[in-house]
């Protein structure tokens, strides 16, 4: 059964992207702390090789796209297609393994054309964290994958900050190097959540 | 040698209490969830009981004490010596198994009677969380353990809101259950803090 997962490195402060993103610094200030795991030990590159592992489409955010697409380089970094979340139409963007193709109309529109592209495959949202935000609070997602990095960087956008949805979650995986704590959780079934207390 | 750590249960989205605390309801509403895992599998009792383990005194606020001292019932719930960081003095309070003894005069001399009481063991700064990030910002922490809980809350107060610094730490073990994560990290030495990168 194919699934919808967020994939995201975040700080044990929860922090996404450090402060002032720009084209130039496509992970804000310090950000690039949060990423400096790809480049660990066995463990962690096992981890980096399989984040896309049954993975057949990736769903990003324009701004996302802006700011990091020269970052992606000549192969467009993803390997499969990148649909862009936005409200602005555009042509679509190709690079040697990868397209970037913009859809409007929404999330769900958005969604339904990952999975066309996944074809049977997973689907990833790898941000930025509003779209994310946005899945999550939809019940669109059915497992988050966080990569928690050992370092309190004080500054910068929280991935949660502004979501005010009750979520309940079964933890799923933990596995720890020097560099990331990477675990995983499913999120439960909304039928599993309308009996979450709320006093 | 022993050590100055931070015992928390934070939510995914790093909540430590519900919206809303007061002595009727002193986790907040909801907050109880975070602590669900106390009566969890054999794995979460263990992290219970051993959470604890090698501790000889508890720093917590005065607020803290204020909302929760009648939830910790006749022993006290600790049974070891607390003291109650607080900028107004009061006469000790003891529990069958527990003394609360009010230390004014800021974050030192409130450590400093807490060594002392532990006598060569650890101490627990059991919060609240705006005591907790104060010693974490005075870098007078070893240690972090954090039970990060399966739900996101969406409401309440965040543990690291307001926290500014930049804190490298290193990851020294992880547990999962159904009911919780449970993490530890060091806090890196203040010469393993002056490198880090801001940029």
């Amino acid at each position: 059964m194919s699934k919808v997962f967020i994939e995201v490195s975040l700080s044990l402060d929860g922090i996404i992207a450090g402060p002032n993103v720009s084209a130039q610094v496509p992970m804000g200030e310090s950000g690039h702390l949060l990423y400096d795991w790809h480049a660990g030990g066995p463990v962690d590159q096992a981890q980096a090789a399989a984040m896309f592992e049954g993975t057949g489409a990736v769903l990003i955010g324009r701004r996302t796209f802006e700011v990091a697409i020269d970052v992606w380089g000549e192969d467009g970094a993803f390997g499969r297609p990148c649909v862009v979340v936005t409200h602005r139409r555009a042509e679509p963007v190709l690079r040697t393994r990868t397209s970037f193709e913009f859809v409007t109309g929404g999330l769900l529109p958005a969604l339904r054309r990952a999975r066309d592209l996944a074809a049977g495959q997973d689907v990833c949202i790898m941000g930025g964290a509003t779209l994310a935000r946005q899945y999550l609070a939809a019940g669109l997602v059915d497992e988050l994958r966080v990569h928690l990095i050992p370092v309190v960087l004080g500054q910068g956008s929280r991935f949660f900050d502004g979501f005010k949805d009750f979520l309940a979650l079964t933890p799923s995986s933990a596995s720890l190097t020097p560099k990331a704590t990477h675990l995983r959780w499913q999120v439960n079934r909304p039928s599993d959540q309308s009996g979450a207390p709320r006093t």
